[in-house]
């Protein structure tokens, strides 16, 4: 079934396994069938996550300001601009002054990966 | 490797098998070795495309807006919002008098699953 998704229809949550100040709403994952996951991110400001990464995700930037460094270098996406970390990355996200608001895409699914 | 990209970045094409004035950028895909295709789409105003879904497909809404309709429902996505549209499902994409753009992120690669 074709389905639409809002920001104000996300339940957010603090993202598992770490402390800052990150919240994640997934909106289709592993409970409904499909192979990829879908949600919302919501960083506050000057937020920092280090992950290595379970799963492709993408990542679309909907506010503010997020850099993403790996390998030793650094890309800073805003509004409209699309992040892509590869599966295996070691990446370390950070938001800025203003925070952050993101729309992400996982295969797989990016919960089930980390359990 | 951790890529970013940009409206700026993407080369559109025509989207294959319609004559709207809708056209699509891969920016990740198939040439690139992961599960995943990334890309922009442009609808100019008006146009309408209809398509039995070959891959999962999300796409979030940058500009403009974009109705979708499967079933007999349909659903009518702004700015920062999202339309997943499963494998399967046979939709019809309209754009309204303003045109839209789009971010989108189909798995399996899209161009191959038509072919």
């Amino acid at each position: 079934m074709v389905k639409k998704f809002s920001l104000s229809d996300a339940s957010f949550e603090r993202s598992p396994g770490q402390e800052g100040d990150i919240d994640t709403a997934n909106m289709v994952d592993q409970r409904h069938g499909g192979p990829i996951t879908i949600g919302y991110g919501r960083y506050g400001p000057n937020q920092e996550l280090i992950e290595r990464m379970a799963v492709d995700d993408v990542m679309v930037v909907l506010e503010g300001k997020v850099s993403v460094s790996a390998n030793g270098a650094t890309v800073t996406a805003g509004p409209g601009e699309i992040v892509y970390m590869p599966k295996g990355e070691k990446v370390t996200i950070r938001s800025d002054e203003q925070g952050a608001v993101t729309a992400y895409v996982t295969y797989p699914h990016w919960q089930e990966a980390r359990e």
